[in-house]
């Protein structure tokens, strides 16, 4: 069939609307029509050719919503009329990881997910009889997709795609990284550094799980009116306070019960480690840094009882967690209607990453 | 009272056997004959004055037994006869910290612990009417110490002295690193850098719950045997293969559920947590760094699953868990006799520090 994508030719060049053909679903694979996706920071990161893994002409997106259309041969938990959530983490529930209990980073599918192709090696999306490539397994940026069922999260039917398209990855990062991976408890201290989108998640999943103290910290004044509305209880300034670290330590009373890092930048890191509590306090970093960038601190700070960890996907399992993370937006736990700042059609969808650039935007959606 | 003491009074010169004044417990203290004690790298650390934070002139030693001869007034869960194990990380249960439920560093007495003093800021020795310090809140190369009572262990009274003395750092240090911090599962692969007293614990901490392989890492093939009778299933020598971390992801089918670093060697530190199994790899720090070095990492390692901690004195809670550890060991469950090596005079103590120095030892025990 034909469909209609922003393609990606090269790095740094803007995306071109074009009719590119899309080969049905084999075995194990669904097709899905995208309602909606998300302009997402990560795929910025691979068009601006700061990606080592990024590999061109592809089609990007990652993070969107939609409506099955067919499945292939063998295809058991889908049918036509589904809505459903594409995940650049599947979950197959039958890897070594899946069934560890103690991951959501399913590997059934990554070698060839990372080369931009379906798991039988090859793509389904072509121009001119020249294959395009897949991105991270979703190319949401396409109206029509062909995805493996385990990559797809049956979600409910009342959810509005052009706000559920954000659970794909932006609000299942923030809020998973506190219920999933840090698993914050009613009561605890949180620290966010960097209230972007995923910040303002992460401030929204502490308040959701009743956290006490939310702190934000952001060198932008302007992102405090928004955290707060989500959240945020204390604001602190990096450039206005001499030490950041120790103005958390101080307000928390000997430092934070977990800490998130949604930035990428590894000094802010070791602040968001460092301003942990003694004995107990956790580091979660969700940011991605720049290729090459280390992390660092003393040894001492794990000794005495800080833990330093990561958080992929929110530690979401896609097709099991995804779900209740809609629920929980439909039942009035999370906001992501304000979180969406603007609406776009497909062929502005490079207005959509001017906006983003410009920091004007929290979230810019893609309608079809 | 007068008592027989080894005194450290400089950085870097041996002990000296003194006679020494000791006052009485006052509230909420215990006077302990101490009936043996373990020499620990700890003790040899201060003395050589590399310590940041070592004072002198003082009594050393953390690692000792014995039998309560008198308390002061208030103390109500300690009388005179009963067999203790003094602990330099006390267990007050009324803390922040202990209240936490999530570490085992109690803070109740730190700030005078730290400076050689008991908790109304005086010391209980002196000689010729000066004080001598105290140290690590335990000083066990005293024959009598006085002692809070939040910092002793009641053990059963079967347990030979001249064994269990190494409960009260060695043993639990590793064990309790498995047991309490890691919470190690049966089936579990774990790695074990440096095969010292510490990393032979941690060992046969490993062994008692149950882990499936048990890979030993370190550049003196001498430790080989010992280690495997203790339950190593696997040995790496690092000067014998091309690459440390390469050859455990190798062995343990894509890395290890856990690691332990228990030499205090930065770069170690890093191969320890690099070698930890995608999605879910924990490494402990239990081995203490020359002052200033820091780890470092990518924290790509972090993000995806890997999570970084430390353990000190194993995690244990001392007057909750020592007293289960010295059952294990009367139970049969850990060995101890084959680590303690040698068995010395207190007038030999420095005897002890040499063997240790020169590697001949696993452990020296004083008996009083």
């Amino acid at each position: 069939m034909k469909t209609r994508a922003a393609v990606a030719w090269k790095a740094g060049q803007p995306l071109t609307i074009e009719e590119v053909d899309l080969a049905g679903p084999r075995a194990g694979e669904v097709l899905v029509e995208v309602k909606a996706t998300g302009i997402c920071h990560t795929d910025y990161y691979t068009l601006s050719g700061a990606d080592p893994e990024g590999a061109f002409p592809a089609i990007l997106g990652h993070e969107g919503a939609g409506v099955v259309l067919e499945v292939g041969a063998g295809v058991t938990t889908l049918k036509p009329g589904d809505h459903v959530i594409p995940l650049y983490t599947p979950e197959c529930r039958q890897c070594k990881f899946c069934l560890s209990r103690k991951t959501n980073l399913c590997q059934a599918i990554r070698s060839t997910q990372g080369r931009g192709l379906m798991p039988d090696g090859t793509s389904r999306f072509s121009l001119n009889g020249e294959p395009l490539l897949h991105y991270m397994g979703t190319s949401t940026f396409s109206n029509h997709i062909v995805v493996p069922e385990i990559a797809l999260a049956k979600i409910r039917e009342d959810a509005p795609f052009d706000k559920v398209c954000y659970i794909g990855c932006g609000v299942t990062t923030g809020v998973g990284a506190v219920v999933f991976t840090a698993k914050v408890e009613a009561g605890a201290n949180v620290v966010v550094f960097g209230l972007g989108g995923i910040g303002l998640n992460v401030i929204q999943g502490a308040k959701m799980v009743g956290a006490d103290k939310i702190i934000g910290v952001d060198i932008n004044p302007a992102r405090q009116e928004l955290a707060r509305q989500f959240g945020m209880t204390h604001f602190i300034n990096p450039n206005e306070v001499e030490n950041v670290v120790d103005t958390i330590i101080q307000l928390t009373d000997g430092g934070t019960d977990y800490s998130f890092e949604c930035i990428g930048n590894t000094k802010v890191m070791r602040q968001a480690l460092e301003c942990c509590h003694k004995g107990w306090g956790q580091s979660i970093i969700i940011g991605v840094a720049e290729a090459g960038a280390e992390i660092s601190t003393r040894p001492f700070q794990l000794v005495t009882g800080r833990v330093w960890k990561g958080s992929a996907f929110g530690g979401a399992r896609g097709r099991t967690d995804v779900p209740k993370i809609v629920d929980w937006y439909m039942d009035g736990k999370l906001n992501i209607d304000s979180l969406i700042t603007h609406k776009l059609r497909l062929d502005q969808i490079n207005e959509g990453f001017d906006l983003m650039k410009r920091g004007e935007s929290i979230r810019s959606v893609v309608i079809f």
